[in-house]
């Protein structure tokens, strides 16, 4: 359980992603009910840059812009500006990058990514870290991983509102084990509200994703949530959850419900597939309250129709999914290593390719 | 009233428009609650086309498939095939056209328009009439109008189920008032279950339309409903009513929705104005669940933004506005002219123009 200004959250937990301040489409409320959120995530930098986070301020903070009272992480927006790859440039003041919304230059400095988080209000800040490509060589590691850790003191210096914001620091080092473990043990020094492990799930195999959670999560303190960012599938959950992850957020189970691909009990299905075309079952039975109403036959026409109730619902219907996840999880772990790994079966198959639903659609 | 086999509509009503068989973005009970339309109005041309009115069958109809319980109204689906101008050709056995969703050529005649409302199992079916252009010389308005004449005599024919689906006929005759008071006292003779006044709201001036609603509405028997198709804004509507018609479709609310125009009881607003950057407020007191929570400036935000969200709280909106006029139509006429005169007033403001939202929108 994360006890946090707005509320407790539930660990392990799973973040919907809310970038702009919204998770795509959806209420509140229904964040709540069907999807059964405790936590959500937001973006720092699209905040930042429209509507701004004084605009949010004015308007009593991005709880109330919002009107979602539970609690909410912002990532620092690091990650953002450096994904703008060819436009972003690494200074040790900070991250200056063309912004592709407003189409501005602009400086991101830990400082300032600490100030627009405690102005947004939110309940958890991440520190402004330096984020590298896949593959990349030891020596660059190294330096960005010091960087980072300077830049965490100095989001630390920068905090005015400690006590109605906590913040994480997040462990970097690349795929090189000994400077993953290195830059957690550096973290663990500074005594920080939580512990992120971050520079993951950027395209490398997924046994380096792990490799990296084993070495970084052990090291972190148990009394601390450690959030695995940007992480994953099921199966993908499930396995840093064994690790000892408590907290992650992905914009998987929402980007592909835009794209009609959904995640059932009995694996993935592409709506879009001719063999739902006179189906009249609903997705699947567990499946929440407006869906449970639609046949598979429907849905597919509205998707293939274009009609934005599809989207709407299909994202409902994958964020519920992964809550269910959650609390499959947090029962399992209450019932032992067994039950835990009789899950970690049960999600190799939700986390099955859909490539080819006529293969692995639902039955 | 209108008593219909999924049930009762409170006249004089307006239906929302849900083409493809889904008012687009909303789930049914958001039709129901803030909505509270008692009635839809569906395509007939969309849903032959896409998914099928032989697969709506098998879903086990149109009510069914998409979980809405109460009346529904088809067009004939003529109106659509007209649309595409260059690619119709009415022919006197019906309307040959190049469907634009499946890029194939459909004919669509009077039977089996018939056909496709009855297999859909909606509570009102439209007949086919030919739709013209507007302006059209007499002649060709008369020939158009004794065509429509006998393809209506052929979708009567042509009922199989015309105990749960009602069949209503079009008033044609351009806007030759002669011509239209004419074929008015011609379907009159057919003693249909209903009677559309059809081919307005075309492009031609306001008071050409209401001159033909004028010579049309008083032929048509009062014991039966008189609805004036494609219409429209507030204004209209409510002059429509003291003229006697009773039910109302148009796409208008919801349309202008997705556009970020919204109905407010001050006037017309466009959520995309700077004005509204930093406004609290939410979009008037009045408005329904969802929206009160949000202020003007969270509503722009996200509509600058592209987030589904917002055209689907506005559309929420509109249709909910649109359901308040009706509710403010009705009780106006229990209590008697003096009170329908004074709406007419406060319908001219809430039809005033949205161009310059700097001097029309909500204060």
């Amino acid at each position: 359980m994360l006890s946090l200004p707005h509320g407790e959250v539930r660990t392990p937990a799973f973040m919907p992603v809310g970038t702009a301040g919204v998770v795509k489409g959806l209420t509140p409320d229904e964040l709540k009910d069907p999807v059964g959120a405790d936590m959500i995530l937001s973006n720092t930098f699209h905040l930042w840059v429209r509507p701004g986070h004084e605009l949010v301020e004015r308007l009593g903070g991005l709880h109330k812009m919002m009107a979602w009272d539970r609690p909410i992480l912002t990532d620092s927006g690091g990650f953002q500006a450096f994904s703008f790859k060819s436009k972003a440039k690494a200074k040790e003041e900070g991250v200056r990058f063309l912004s592709p919304i407003d189409r501005e230059w602009r400086m991101l400095t830990p400082e300032l990514a600490v100030e627009i988080q405690e102005t947004l209000g939110v309940d958890v800040a991440m520190a402004l870290d330096e984020c590298i490509e896949w593959p990349a060589d030891r020596r660059r590691v190294k330096a960005s991983t010091a960087r980072t850790t300077r830049w965490l003191k100095r989001c630390l210096a920068a905090r005015k509102h400690s006590d109605r914001t906590a913040l994480f620091g997040i462990v970097q080092g690349g795929f090189y084990p000994d400077l993953r473990e290195a830059h957690a043990r550096e973290l663990v020094d500074l005594d920080l509200d939580g512990y992120a492990i971050g520079g993951l799930s950027v395209g490398e195999p997924r046994d380096k994703l792990l490799a990296m959670v084993d070495v970084a999560a052990p090291v972190l303190p148990s009394d601390r949530v450690r959030y695995l960012m940007g992480v994953g599938y099921p199966i993908d959950i499930v396995d840093a959850v064994m690790r000892g992850v408590d907290l992650f957020d992905c914009v998987l189970p929402s980007r592909t419900a835009r794209f009609g691909y959904l995640f059932t009990d009995a694996g993935r299905m592409a709506i879009k597939h001719a063999r739902f075309k006179e189906d009249p079952r609903p997705i699947e039975p567990e499946t929440c309250y407006p869906l449970r109403h639609f046949s598979r036959a429907y849905l597919r026409h509205l998707f293939k129709s274009n009609d934005v109730l599809a989207p709407r619902l299909f994202t409902l219907h994958n964020l519920a999914f992964y809550q269910r996840l959650m609390q499959k999880i947090r029962d399992a772990i209450d019932q032992g290593p067994d039950a835990l790994a009789a899950l970690r079966e049960d999600a190799v198959r939700w986390s099955g390719p859909w490539q080819d639903p006529g293969e692995v659609g639902a039955p």
